[in-house]
């Protein structure tokens, strides 16, 4: 990290592109392609890793089972059992969680759904819903031999309202071409997530995925107007309302955001779409210290105020990787941490000034030290492209153990120092990045394979750290399999208590995403 | 009405205020004075009004439950006897329903909250939760007897990140007065209402109120980041987060955003606050059709877009009784509808680039006759009071019947001319005002005093309209007491079902709030 002059910033800078040698990131067709063709590796048994965790009293998967998910889903390719067939249903995308199923079901109405649940409810066969699989806890692939339900062939659009912004799916939607329907009709999906190639709304909705624009457009819990969904006995609840505000009864939509379908399986959702910019900007600037990074971070909420879409940072590290593993290159030279800001607006012109006269305030304060702006789509995708790709980059590795919390902003970077000071030499990188503006932290190490020493390591004290700064141990990701026992780090014992409660009446058999979500044992 | 040469907008219109004649809408300091003194008119008692309705099988207070709650509460003032003290907390704001309460406790604390639920809970005494009561639906009055719990000593700001914007604050911080805290910090708080002066957070949050910033800002469902609540046994849940993003089990605070006090009584909350936009502008506009005004509001999305900050409309007979009732004009000549639209941002000379370049297009297309812009806050808040002092200047009639539906835009108005179409001469006004950027029309009827004769003209002919068209019965006021029996008007009847469900899960006993909400018999 080289010692950097201030770059004069003038209004021109806009225009001063130097993004041509970062490649274009991978459109979402690509990144589908490149998920289902990991599935191939051999991953662990999740039963043979956890060797400790005991299947549940569920019913196992008989040919009568079978045949009656023929009946209900006659045409081929809609009940799999060839084992070539579900590895890939069975393999999370990291892998770090492979499942046993010996069957997936692809349902393509609400009915078919809650057909399905019927049946699992009365024979008490656990059941995994699952969308793209993108999902970064092990929450959406079996964790024994639980049936899995997919969304894949629920994606259809049911009705746009072009006035009020609404839309209606299928919740086997995949996110990016949500985005690119609606953007027919001038209208943008208030959630964007790296994953878009693959992800499914339903999955998103499950799972309350965050991502890149929260900061601009807020929580899906605000920006879902209505879900449908099928309870565990196969009852179908029908809150699909397209209207901005219903104040009759108990929200009962939010049940399912984020409750990672171990309350029910949502078939379709209401969201509303804000109107699509008419032009974007993103810029990306060279910082020397992360205190730095939240100095910038007030300033611009008070300059670019309603434009700022997104505010994201990379340290130095995370650069490294995507230089070494992606052959990304910076458009800038080499600084301790980066920010990525975008600005979103109705008027290009007005943005591009008051972008402008932000930059040169940060610059002239020393605050920045380099950057570049973009304002065309291509340029854009290319800088994002280094943000959006760092998970991908990290597999490269080999193992990664991947860390999603939420800080009070004075002790957000903290972690990641800690950690690589705790951690010294037996990883080979810890990396910190993420959503600043949403004080959302990823922290990431990796090794070669995975290491038990290494693990232990960093778990419980990740947790432990995080707790102890009153932030969450899941920031977006979810608990899902993987982080379920570290539900009282951020949840209190009543808290706990009360959604097993509402586990139990909603799903007395607990057939539905089991070992998922609430602690193998309760306090 | 008289027919309306156009003028012509230039760029110069925003400096053209013609407010003058607009009195300044009263300060909350005078709202809440206004409310108060309301509260001495007598009023048919509930029990009285509605003979079929049964008291629950609660106990009744005795005087070893007074001195139980005076030990729990020993300051003069807190334990609230008297029947001159009373009259108040029995009776709501709009005159409708009275209660007969013998106590009212005001507690300061969550632990004491917790005291007061635990020897209800254990005596079997009903209690019903209040905030403000402001609210429009009877949901904050005892309905027979009921121990009235008030939040309003409860009014400690707890913290305030500047850095986030999330401020914690106590349930009883009146609304109005938690804007002016951190307008000091260059925040603003992302609801605003009418009844800003006197209403308080908690019961904000418990009602779910929309209000005025709901188009710009979102629901509450997502700017509320963490409740602290207490259940009806007394159990303190601390969902006091302050987090933006937190994904760790299911998202339990909203289940009290909304239920109006029956499920337990918020305590504590923590909201994200927006920047403090630097510039506000108002436009006030003369049209001619309610389609014309959908067709602003659809060019206001795209060419304001994100400065758009409230997308309002009034009609003729609505300014009418502003001017008879509350002695204020319209700044513009008399058109059958007015529609008010706010920008708010942080550049003045963009925000007013844009709305003069929106004006001028909505002239040349003839969608608009007559407008006046203001962008001084005086003025601001004189063609604000127009709106906002409606539902006051309303009551002067006598009585109100007061509808809060949500409607797709396209029948939107429909309701209104339906309504006086049906009612003739039989009521003394039919009017129709409210939020068209959130789909929620206010229709108010009023006569001399409550006329059942009147009442069957409305209802349920008023209901069944909404329904038949998939709106919503309730948009932002809630169910409350008065409205609870029409909840099947907007919800399935699986949706009831798992309502009740939550209900018995967490207050088996139905102390909290009872006879409000859910429906007095199940289908």
């Amino acid at each position: 990290m080289g010692c950097h002059k201030k770059l004069l910033l003038s209004s021109k800078l806009a225009q001063v592109l130097r993004t041509k040698n970062v490649p274009i990131s991978k459109s979402f067709s690509n990144s589908r392609f490149l998920h289902t063709s990991r599935a191939n590796f051999t991953v662990e048994l999740t039963s043979v890793r956890y060797p400790d965790l005991k299947r549940g009293g569920y019913a196992t998967v008989t040919d009568r089972d079978i045949s009656d998910f023929e009946k209900l889903l006659p045409e081929n390719g809609r009940v799999l059992t060839d084992a070539s067939e579900l590895s890939g249903y069975n393999t999370d995308w990291l892998k770090t969680c492979r499942g046993n199923s010996q069957v997936v079901l692809r349902p393509k109405t609400t009915e078919e759904v809650s057909g399905i649940m019927k049946i699992c409810n009365e024979r008490k066969l656990a059941v995994v819903p699952q969308g793209g699989n993108t999902g970064l806890v092990g929450g959406s692939v079996p964790v024994f031999d639980e049936v899995v339900l997919s969304t894949q062939l629920m994606n259809n659009i049911i009705s746009l309202d072009e006035v009020s912004g609404t839309l209606t799916c299928q919740a086997g939607c995949v996110l990016g071409a949500i985005e690119e329907y609606v953007s027919d009709y001038n209208l943008t999906i208030p959630i964007d997530l790296g994953a878009k190639g693959s992800c499914h709304i339903g999955g998103n909705l499950a799972t309350n995925a965050g991502g890149l624009r929260l900061l601009r457009y807020g929580s899906l819990h605000g920006s879902v107007l209505g879900v449908e969904a099928v309870l565990a006995n196969g009852d179908i609840l029908d809150c699909l309302t397209s209207l901005r505000k219903d104040n009759t009864g108990y929200d009962l939509k939010q049940l399912f955001i984020g409750s990672e379908g171990t309350l029910g399986v949502i078939t379709a959702a209401s969201i509303i779409c804000p109107q699509k910019p008419h032009a974007v900007s993103v810029a990306f600037l060279g910082c020397e210290s992360f205190p730095n990074i939240l100095q910038i971070f007030k300033q611009s909420k008070n300059m670019l105020g309603e434009i700022l879409s997104a505010y994201e940072f990379i340290d130095f590290q995370s650069m490294s990787c995507a230089k070494e593993n992606l052959n990304l290159s910076s458009p800038i030279g080499d600084f301790p941490f980066y920010v990525l800001i975008e600005t979103s607006g109705s008027n290009g012109q007005h943005d591009e000034e008051k972008l402008n006269q932000f930059l040169e305030e940060m610059m002239s304060l020393g605050l920045v030290h380099d950057g570049t702006v973009a304002t065309e789509s291509i340029k854009i995708k290319n800088i994002w492209g280094l943000r959006e790709r760092l998970a991908e980059g990290l597999l490269h590795d080999g193992y990664c153990y991947k860390y999603d919390v939420s800080l009070p902003l004075p002790h957000f970077y903290g972690l990641v120092e800690a950690m690589r000071e705790r951690l010294g030499d037996s990883a080979k990188r810890v990396i910190g990045y993420g959503h600043v503006g949403d004080g959302n932290l990823h922290l990431n190490v990796t090794s070669k394979e995975y290491n038990q020493e290494i693990m232990d390591q960093i778990e419980p004290f990740v947790y432990d750290w995080v707790a102890e700064r009153r932030g969450s141990v899941s920031a977006e990701h979810g608990l899902g399999f993987k982080k379920r026992d570290f539900i009282y780090h951020s949840k209190s014992k009543s808290a706990v208590h009360l959604m097993q409660m509402m586990k139990n009446s909603l799903d007395p058999n607990g057939i539905l995403n089991p070992y998922k979500v609430l602690p193998s044992t309760l306090r």
